[in-house]
C-alpha cells in the first residue's frame, strides 16, 4: 500500500491542496491516505455527481487542480457530467477512481464495471495505476503516473485526467498503525510561454494598423487584470472596439492604470437584437480577433457568422480551436495577454510613432442623457404600463450608470473612427434603453426585473455563479453594477444544468472570506440539490432562486411555445418550492413574490451576518414570458442611432 | 424530419410501449414525435440520472425494452450509471440522445459534447442516425438502424443501446401541423433457442448421475415459473441441492405441479457463516452447476472459491461468462430451463429407468421442532436478553415457517443422500436459528429486526425492490414470508446506490395494479430523491426507509470500524430525515423508532387505500452494529448439525 499512500504526498508536492472524497469500501486506502495527509484539505460528499462539480468549483476558484476519490463501480460514472464540463471549460481535475484488480473485472463481483478510460473523449488522459507494486519498477511507475496525471491536467488547455487505481484487500491499516508518506520523486512541469517571431508579430500588427474595421470579441475567460490592461492598451493604440459577454469578465474594474472610460462593451445582447440593416452594416468587421471560450450572446454569434469577416484570428496558446464563426483564418499560438501587449508596442517600428501622439479625446457615443426608448407605447394586451417620464432616483446602483465611455480616436485614421463610433453608440443606446426599460413603474412582478434588483445589491468582491439556462442569459443582458468587483462564473463548457449549484458550493468552500452568490432557476436548482448534502458550513453562500415552477426558457422561445406539448414536455411544470430544501440543509430562507418584498429582503439576505441563505423569488412563467417578449419587441423597435 | 417522426412508429411496431423523456430543446423533434404517437406511453422526468433508472425499472418490470430521449450535452452522461447497471443486469434500453450535427461538434456551441459511442464499454452498441435524410438511401439507413438498435438491445444478453440523433433546426412543426408516422419497414428478430446435440446432453446427464456431490447455485434471475418447475424436476431426479440468493427468485411459490416441500435452499448467508470445518467439508461439491447473474451471499461466494469443485458448469445461452468461483470448466450454451428439463428426462436412456422408480420419502433434515440455537447465552456486554423459551405465537407469518423440506432421496445412491442431507440440515438449522434469534424479547430497536417485521407485512404479489447496500444484504439473510408471492428486484448488475429509488419508481409506474415496495437505507434514499421529481402518481408505491443517518455498512465491517476516519469519511454521518422529502413529493409519511410504533404503523402503511407512502424507521447506527455483531457471533457459535 505504500505506493497508494504516496499519492496524496505527490499531489501535495505538485501543488494540489484540496481533495473531494465520496465514501466507499474499495477506495478506503485512498480515503485514509488523503484523510491523514497533513497537507491536503479533505471533504467528503456522498453524491458523486455533486462531488465532482464541487471539486470543479474549488478548482475554478483556486485556479489549480483539485483531486477526487471515489469507489469502484458506477460511482465514477456519476463524475461524468462534471468531467465533460471540466474538459470543455478547461478546468484541471485529477480523478482517482478505485477499482478491483484487473483479474476480477467482469466476474460478477459487486460494484465492478469497466473503468479503464472511463471518460472516453472527455478526459485529457487516463492512467492505470499498477495493481502490484512489489517490484521497484512498479513503484517507479506508480509514482510517475501520478506526477504525469497532475502535470497533464494542469497543462494548457487544462482539463480532467483519470487515474484508475486497482486495489486488493486488505484495504485498512491495522488499528493504530501510522502511515508513511513518501519519500517520493515527483516530476514538475515548467510551462513555457509560446512567443511568435518578431517578424510575424510585426506583420500582424501591420495588418491591424492597415485594417479599418477590426473587432475584438472575447469568449468565456477567467478574470485577469493583466489581460484587461493589455486589451485596453491594444484597443487604445489601434482604436478597436472590444466586446465581451459577462462570462468573459471584461467588465471588472482592473488595477492601477486602467481607465474605466475605455472599458470594453458588453451590451451586445441588446443592440445585436436590433433588426436595423444600417446598424448591422456599420458594425461589420473585416478582421475579427477572438480569444477565450464560448459566447453566450446568440445574437452576436449569429451576427458574426453572417458577417463573414475576411479575416478571423483566434488567439490561443495551444489545443484544438473552434471555428465558431465559420471564418477562422489564423490561429495565433500565444497567450492573449502577450498577444495584445505585443501588438500594442508600436515603438518596435520607429516610423509608426506618429500614431502614438494622437490626443485622447472624447467622442459622442449616442445620447448622453437618459432617454426613453422609442416605441415604448404598450399594446392593448401589454402587461407593461406606460413609462412614467419621472425617473425613479432611489435605485441603489443604477445599471449602466456612472462612467461615460470615452475612447481615443485616431486623428490620422477617420476610417477607424468611423468604425468605432457606431459600436460605442450602440453600447450607449443599449445601456440607456435598458435602464429606462427596467425602471418602468407598475410592472407585474417578473423575473427579468427581479434579477436586475438582485444584481444591484451584490456585495463587492462577489463571485457570481450564473446557472444555465435562463439565469446566465438574463444576467448577460442586464450586466452587473459598474464599479463593483463581481467576478463571473458559469458552466458554459457544456452549458448543462446538472451541476451549477454544486459548482457554486465548491466556490463557497474554496473562498470562505468572499461572498459567493448563485443565481439559478428552479429546474437547475432542484436537479442538483445534493450539492448541499454534506457537513461543511458555507456562511458566505447565497442562492437566488428564480422559481417559475417550470423550465421557463421553453416559453421564451418560439418553437415550443406554439406546441401543445409546451407545459408537459418542454416546460415540465413542477410544483416544488425550496422551503423544505432550505430547512433540510440549514439555509436561512427568504421567499418573495412582489417587488416590495424583494427590495426589503435583499439587504438582509446579502448581509454578511445572515449566513448561508436562499432567496426564493416566485414568479409566474406566463407573466415572465409576456414581459420578456415585450422587452424584445421594444428592443426591435426602439433603436435610434 | 420524417425520418425522426418514424422513430416512435418503429419502436411501437417492434414492441416498445414506453418512453421516458427528459426536457430539452435539441431533442424537441423526438419529444414531439413520441408525445404524439398514439401507441407509446410517454413520461417526462427532468433529472436524466433518475429518468434512466426509471426506464430501467419499467423495462425490468415489463420484460421488454424501454426507450429514452434526452437532449444534447451532459444530459446523456447522466444516463451513464443506469446504462452500466442495465448492461450488467441485462436489461434492454434504447437511448435516443439528441445531438448537434457533426459539423458543429467542438465549435463552442452550447450543450455540445462528443456523443458518439458515449457509453463506451457499457453499451451493447452505438448507432449514429443520419444528419441528412433527403436521400432515399439515408432514409433506409435511418429506419434500419432504429430496427437494429431495438433488436440488439433485446437479444440475449439484453442491454442498453445508444442511437445518437444529430438534429438541425428548425426543431418544431408549424403550429397546428399534424405529424405522419410511417409507413416504415421494420426488421424483426426471431430469437432462436440454442440446443445441444442429444449425445452431448447424454454425456452431461451421465456425469450428473455419476457424480455424488452435485450442487446447483443460482445467481440473480427474474422470477420464472417454468424454470422453477424444471429445477425442481432436475433436483428431484438427481437428488441435488439447489441454492439461491433472494435475488434469484427461487423462493417464489410456483404454479401447479410445484411442490413447496422441495423448494430450493436460501439460508446460505446464515449457515455458510458457521466456521465449522466438518460442515464445510460435508457441503463441498464435486460438480457445481450455476446459472443467472451475481450472488449476494459473500459467505457462499468465498466458500465456493475456496472449495474449488473439480467441475463447474455455467448454463448461459450466449454472451460472456464470468468465472466467479475460479473453477469454471464448461459453459453450456442453453437456456437454464431447457438444460434442467433436458437433464431431468431420464427416459432417453432406457437402461436408466430404474432410477426413476425410487420412492420419494421424507428424510430427516435436522431438528424437526423449533430449537433454541446453542450458545445463545448473551455476554455481559450483550444487548440481547436471554431467549425466552416461550415462542411468541402472534407473528403474522413467522419466518421460515410452515413447509418442512422433504426431498426424495435415491435408494440406489447413498452417496447422493449423504451429500444432500447436510445441505438440508444446514438450511433447517438456519431457519430455526433465525426464527429464534429474531423473536427474542427485550431487543433494543434495531434495523435488522425492524426489517424482519416489515417483510412479514408485505402484501401478496409485491414487487420488492431491495436497495444497495445493507437493505439487500439484510433481506437476503431474513428472507421473505413463505407462501406469499413476493418478487425480488435489486440493482446487482453494478450494485450501485445511485438509482435504487428510481428503479422502484419505474416499477411502480409500470405496474399500477401491484404493490411495489422499496426497502432502502438513508444514503441510497437521499442520493436518488429526484426519483420522485415528476408528475406521475404512484399510489402503489411504498418506501421503507432505514434511516441510521449514515452509511451503516461501514460500521458493520471490521476494517473501517477500527479507523479514526469511520464517522467522517466512511459512514459519512448525515442528519437528514425524510419528512421534508415526503412533504415535497406528496408521500404519506410514517415515522417510527420503536417496535410498538412499527407494528402499529405497518398495517396502515401497507393498506392499499393509503396510497404512495414513506415509512421512516429511525435507528441508531451503533446499536445496529452491536446487534448485528451479536447475531454474527451467535451464528458462529450456535451451529449443531
Amino acid at each position: 500500500m505504500q505506493a497508494v499512500h504516496n499519492i496524496p504526498e505527490i499531489c501535495a508536492q505538485l501543488g494540489i491542496t484540496d481533495v473531494v472524497l465520496s465514501p466507499g469500501s474499495r477506495c478506503a486506502p485512498l480515503t485514509i491516505a488523503f484523510a491523514r495527509h497533513p497537507g491536503i484539505a479533505v471533504r467528503t460528499v456522498p453524491d458523486e455527481r455533486a462531488a465532482a462539480f464541487i471539486a470543479l468549483g474549488l478548482a475554478q476558484a483556486q485556479r489549480r487542480a483539485v483531486a477526487l476519490v471515489c469507489t469502484s463501480g458506477t460511482a465514477g460514472l456519476n463524475y461524468a457530467p462534471a468531467v465533460a464540463e471540466a474538459y470543455f471549460q478547461q478546468i484541471p481535475l485529477v480523478l482517482f477512481t478505485a477499482d478491483r484488480p484487473p483479474e476480477w473485472i467482469d466476474q460478477l463481483d459487486g460494484q465492478t464495471i469497466r473503468q479503464t478510460d472511463l471518460y472516453g473523449a472527455h478526459a485529457k488522459g487516463s492512467f492505470t495505476f499498477p495493481a502490484d507494486t512489489a517490484h521497484a519498477d512498479a513503484q517507479w511507475h506508480a509514482t510517475r503516473i501520478v506526477s504525469e496525471a497532475i502535470g497533464l491536467a494542469q497543462q494548457f488547455p487544462a482539463g480532467p485526467v483519470q487515474v484508475n487505481v486497482p486495489l486488493r484487500e486488505p484495504f485498512y491499516p491495522k488499528q493504530g498503525e501510522e502511515l508513511q508518506f513518501g519519500p517520493v520523486k515527483v516530476t514538475r512541469e515548467l510551462p513555457g510561454r509560446p512567443q511568435l517571431p518578431a517578424a510575424v508579430l510585426h506583420e500582424l500588427r501591420d495588418a491591424v494598423q492597415r485594417t479599418s474595421r477590426v473587432l475584438v470579441v472575447a469568449g468565456q475567460h477567467p478574470a485577469d487584470t493583466e489581460l484587461l490592461l493589455a486589451l485596453q492598451q491594444f484597443a487604445a493604440t489601434h482604436h478597436v472596439p472590444v466586446v465581451g459577454d459577462l462570462i468573459a469578465n471584461l467588465h471588472l474594474p482592473a488595477a492601477a492604470g486602467y481607465d474605466q472610460r475605455l472599458r470594453p462593451l458588453g451590451r451586445q445582447d441588446v443592440f445585436m437584437a436590433v433588426p436595423e440593416p444600417g446598424l448591422k452594416e456599420a458594425l461589420k468587421p473585416e478582421l475579427l480577433i477572438t480569444f477565450g471560450q464560448s459566447l453566450i450572446s446568440k445574437a452576436l454569434k449569429l451576427y458574426l457568422r453572417n458577417a463573414k469577416p475576411a479575416q478571423h484570428w483566434h488567439i490561443q496558446p495551444a489545443g484544438a480551436v473552434a471555428d465558431t464563426f465559420q471564418s477562422l483564418t489564423k490561429v495565433v499560438r500565444m497567450e492573449p495577454v502577450d498577444f495584445f501587449a505585443a501588438l500594442s508596442e508600436v515603438s518596435v517600428h520607429p516610423h509608426e510613432t506618429a500614431h502614438q501622439e494622437q490626443a485622447t479625446r472624447s467622442i459622442p457615443v449616442g445620447p448622453t442623457t437618459n432617454v426613453k426608448p422609442q416605441g415604448f407605447e404598450p399594446s392593448a394586451s401589454s402587461i407593461i404600463a406606460r413609462a412614467d417620464a419621472t425617473r425613479v432616483a432611489s435605485r441603489p446602483q443604477p445599471l449602466g450608470e456612472p462612467v461615460r465611455l470615452s475612447w481615443p480616436t485616431p486623428d490620422a485614421d477617420p476610417a477607424k473612427a468611423a468604425y468605432l463610433k457606431p459600436w460605442l453608440a450602440a453600447e450607449s443606446w443599449a445601456t440607456n434603453f435598458l435602464q429606462d426599460f427596467i425602471q418602468q413603474p407598475n410592472q407585474p412582478f417578473n423575473e427579468f426585473t427581479a434579477i436586475y434588483h438582485a444584481l444591484q445589491h451584490l456585495p463587492d468582491r462577489t463571485a457570481l455563479h450564473l446557472a444555465n439556462s435562463m439565469a446566465v442569459r438574463y444576467a448577460n443582458i442586464l450586466g452587473v453594477p459598474a464599479g463593483r468587483t463581481v467576478e463571473i462564473f458559469a458552466n458554459r463548457g457544456t452549458s448543462g444544468i446538472d451541476g451549477c449549484t454544486s459548482t457554486a458550493v465548491g466556490a463557497a468552500l474554496a473562498q470562505p472570506g468572499r461572498p459567493v452568490v448563485l443565481l439559478t432557476g428552479d429546474v437547475a436548482f432542484f436537479y442538483d440539490r445534493n450539492a448541499f448534502w454534506h457537513n461543511y458550513p458555507m456562511p458566505n453562500l447565497r442562492v437566488v432562486l428564480l422559481n417559475n415552477h417550470a423550465g421557463g426558457i421553453f416559453r421564451l422561445i418560439d418553437g415550443p411555445r406554439q406546441q401543445p406539448e409546451l407545459e408537459e414536455f418542454f416546460e415540465t411544470r413542477q410544483p416544488l418550492r425550496a422551503e423544505n430544501t432550505a430547512r433540510d440543509f440549514g439555509l436561512r430562507y427568504f421567499a418573495v413574490s412582489t417587488f416590495a418584498e424583494l427590495e426589503s429582503a435583499l439587504p438582509v439576505f446579502f448581509a454578511a451576518e445572515t449566513g448561508a441563505a436562499l432567496l426564493e423569488i416566485t414568479t409566474d412563467s406566463a407573466t415572465n414570458a409576456d414581459f420578456f417578449e415585450h422587452y424584445r419587441a421594444l428592443v426591435r423597435t426602439s433603436f435610434s442611432s
